[in-house]
């Protein structure tokens, strides 16, 4: 059995962008949404139409967390659909809601793609959004078979990968890789607020990088975290009694008590999976400076070509009220060589080329 | 006066760089360094000669905030030069050392540079390392102005802007938007080392953001943060104790202390300067669906060159053993129109148009 068309309930990013990938492998889709205006932007969008009411083979329920019970419980009463998925962020409560409200378990496979983006609402759709990420699915021993088979299968159109995990396991999960970080985020940020100006004149990328998701809405936060709030407790306690301890040791002067946090650092984030869940590729990067023109990049990018280098990316850094900036071109390593000496003939400086 | 000559003593990631930017001004360089294999390579890098004594006009320390009195001790009874500065991530302790020591403060300036990479050593090190950053500069009561105007010069020459402030306020600054996140980054990170592998499959980009400074080098973190322990402390007991309420608040299902976290976190995050110091520059963003193949950017920056379109940034999303990538080019918002239209009329798909 394939997934011929499906219903998407609630036409947010994760639901317009599941509706979007399934459209691109001609599934049909239905969409649902208590918000007309939502609703429509979706369809605008070319996510799908309206649901009317019929079967379909798949109900995908892109609702918040603690909405999950409630809508599953509605459309298997209807009959809406041969099998139910959900793509909360926390998986626990929502199947405790199921039970509680006497949902058939046979055919809600509860599910999560870790995906997302800063931006919210179906305008910032995309049906690569799910390309090559992973995506948890917390199947029981009540799940049936065929159920399973067709949510592996939206998964597959979708591009992800699925991640096989009970629902206890994946709660304490998020809460170590995404919910008690978005926690410490939000804390290391927090205590700029009482900073002078001189002080955050004196920020840099670190700071950047190590605070960017704090800027998401607290209310959306707030809901994510108390649905999985004992989990996130747990993790947190970990984080505050490691900073309380290294606090502890600068007063007192006990260095190897402040190097052991940073070696821990060291190894856990060696731990984490590049992009996309596969081995970070071993790029080179060539540094050229660039004037900033119209056409500059061009130029380049056809001596690039005429060269025959392939360039996987590029990153451009500007500078404040100067006419250049510097272009990180990767490309593989072999190929380093041969751009250099391309570029350089053709009149740029290039200062650097680094693995 | 002017630098017309510089003495660099220690030619690592930054003393390099300074010496390769002031190299590019035209102001004659003398090199120094403990170790041999440093200082060769430096000056292979074209960073300058050997110092073998005389005088200069200006000397740069950048030692080991640890051994910045020792150094300019020895420097100063030598006659080296007429003005010093270092660069030094901590000011207080530096300051101290050198009072200690007897030095001449006239003709000290503490400075310290905000700029930095993940890499260290002389062949990490760019001319343009400085551009558009911040140099913060502690000038005293004793201060000569000659040596403060040399020490404004070189900061100038190296493209940098000048931040001034009492070297405890610097201290502080410096705790509070690079050594206490530096250390809260670990503590997230050290979290990690205990997870299990199908935890760590489920992370995403915002983890790698929170975490990537956490990959630098334990010893050099150490000593940075021992430099400056008591302002560290006091930010991180504030970190840790909004953490453990914030767990305390999720586990009593208090949901206004989980909240009250995450907007001071949106209203921190929210007082960081842009890139370079400067506000955020409001581009819109173009989407551009690539096959990856060579030339395949060279004639989109050829389309755009045609429809005179300046591009400001841009960024490739390859997705895992797919033919086809993403590119995110940054174009003023009033370009848009004109690009997407000029791609589109080339055969891209262009799937979307976002601020």
């Amino acid at each position: 059995m394939t997934v011929r068309n499906a219903l998407v309930v609630g036409t947010g990013l994760i639901g317009t962008s599941v509706a979007l990938a399934l459209r691109e492998k001609g599934t049909a889709i239905h969409l649902s949404d208590v918000d007309a205006d939502a609703l429509r932007l979706a369809e605008e969008l070319g996510a799908g139409r309206e649901w009317t009411g019929g079967k379909v083979d798949l109900a995908v329920l892109a609702v918040p967390p603690h909405l999950v019970g409630d809508r599953l419980a509605w459309l298997q009463k209807e009959g809406a659909a041969r099998a139910y998925t959900d793509v909360a962020s926390v998986k626990a409560g929502p199947i405790a809601d199921a039970d509680r409200l006497g949902c058939d378990p046979a055919s809600y496979v509860p599910g999560h793609p870790l995906a997302g983006r800063e931006r919210s609402g179906p305008a910032a759709a995309r049906a690569d959004l799910f390309l090559g990420r992973p995506w948890a699915l917390c199947p029981r021993a009540e799940t049936d078979a065929g159920a399973l088979g067709l949510v592996r299968e939206l998964v597959s159109l979708c591009g992800a990968e699925v991640v096989t995990v009970p629902a206890g396991d994946h709660d304490a999960a998020v809460a170590l890789v995404s919910h008690a970080p978005h926690v410490a985020a939000s804390a290391v940020a927090a205590a700029l607020a009482g900073g002078d100006d001189v002080a955050l004149s004196l920020a840099g990328q670190g700071l950047r990088d190590v605070t960017r998701i704090a800027a998401g809405d607290p209310g959306l936060w707030r809901r994510i975290l108390s649905g999985n709030a004992v989990p996130v407790a747990s993790v947190l306690e970990r984080i505050a009694a490691d900073l309380a301890a290294t606090a502890s040791a600068l007063r007192s002067g006990d260095l190897d008590g402040v190097t052991d946090l940073l070696r821990r650092g060291v190894e856990g984030h060696a731990r984490i999976p590049g992009k996309h869940g596969s081995p970070v590729r071993d790029f080179a990067v060539v540094q050229v400076v660039l004037r900033d023109r119209p056409g500059e990049l061009a130029r380049l990018f056809n001596a690039a070509e005429l060269a025959e280098v392939n360039i996987e990316d590029v990153r451009l850094e500007h500078s404040t009220g100067l006419p250049v900036g510097v272009a990180e071109v990767s490309v593989r390593p072999d190929d380093t060589g041969r751009l250099a000496e391309a570029l350089r003939f053709h009149g740029w400086h290039v200062p650097r080329v680094s693995r």
